[in-house]
């Protein structure tokens, strides 16, 4: 059933009045509102504390052993890195930028491999406990700018992307969070692809093959 | 980068070394572990209550509208339907077959919709509440077993797949928690595919289209 998603759907000559629900259906996602934003940020750090503190090595530092050209894929040990060098070089210091100089400066690259030098020598716990306090204080920050509906509209410079706005920059901020609980989750069904037997068949996440650009 | 993953690479006609390592990459799995197994049961109720109670149901209660057939995809309040239906209907009553019966009878089909009935008028906070206590029930089930290596092997009769393990019966349960995380994880990024602007390019949970058989 490769269209169990519907997809294709849009080249059909006669579009049926389930194709126009189809087409209308993708286009519903939901207005961004900063609470709600925030809502989910201040969920994370718990959420993969939950699931991960404590959790033998065997899951905690298995990647999927594939590589892209040198590059292996991440473990879990790596994505709670990533997350908390996100706190550190990327959101709130890219808002405060938009917010103080707009356009006129671009943002500072963000160097999405920066865990591998800034975890050394860390444990798992003290990762966990480093995002945690720090998606803290950035929301602790993010709140006191009590920012505006017409703040949302401010912009700035991505080095890549051009222009972006802060409405955009904090939704991506959630998004984040929810791509590497996508990848995780993709990299731990990983090691027991085969201890499953025929179920695979079943478990879609066997299937996904990642999605970076 | 289509290639991201290497992918494709076993195709090529002279395999360098590069290609030999990832071939071999790709066959390491880990090896089954109930305590392992266990270990990451028992962690993703309290999960998915930290991710999720007390959302919006902006987040709680949309799904992505596509349409599978007449299927909508599942918002994270049918998936943890779903995962509660599973504790009282699929994993432990089938260990209990395979214990019992072997592959003298084969496991009552599992209703993957059954969700659709069993949440009528139950608030998300009961779901997530049923579901610990579910979880925590027949992991206490499960543990009272006290499950020796040889009854890893004992086999059990699947009604679609044929025979099936004990051991690959406990896997599949802990990966169906995965796949579920990985689905609501993208479930939810959904909700934000317009407002991450560009940035969508980025973020890989938008180009996951799902993998359901």
């Amino acid at each position: 059933m490769a269209n169990t998603h519907g997809r294709g759907l849009v080249s059909e000559k006669n579009p049926s009045a389930g194709v126009i629900a189809h087409l209308r259906n993708m286009a519903r996602t939901t207005e961004f509102d900063v609470a709600d934003c925030i809502a989910l940020l201040a969920r994370t750090p718990a959420a993969l504390d939950a699931l991960l503190r404590g959790l033998p090595d065997t899951w905690i530092r298995s990647n999927e052993g594939r590589t892209a050209g040198s590059e292996p894929t991440w473990s879990p040990f790596d994505i709670v890195g990533h997350l908390v060098a996100g706190e550190r070089h990327d959101w709130m210091p890219r808002a405060r930028i938009i917010l103080d100089q707009g356009e006129a400066r671009a943002f500072d690259p963000f160097d999405r491999l920066a865990q591998n030098r800034e975890s050394q020598g860390k444990s798992f716990d003290q990762l966990l406990d480093e995002f945690a306090r720090l998606r803290q204080e950035n929301l602790a920050a993010l709140r006191s700018l009590n920012l505006q509906p017409e703040d949302l509209s401010r912009r700035g410079k991505h080095p890549s992307l051009g222009v972006v706005t802060l409405s955009q920059l904090l939704a991506t901020w959630a998004v984040h969070d929810l791509t590497h609980l996508h990848q995780l989750s993709r990299v731990m069904a990983h090691q027991y692809r085969d201890a499953v037997g025929p179920w695979n068949v079943y478990l879609g996440v066997l299937r996904c093959a990642g999605h970076s650009a």
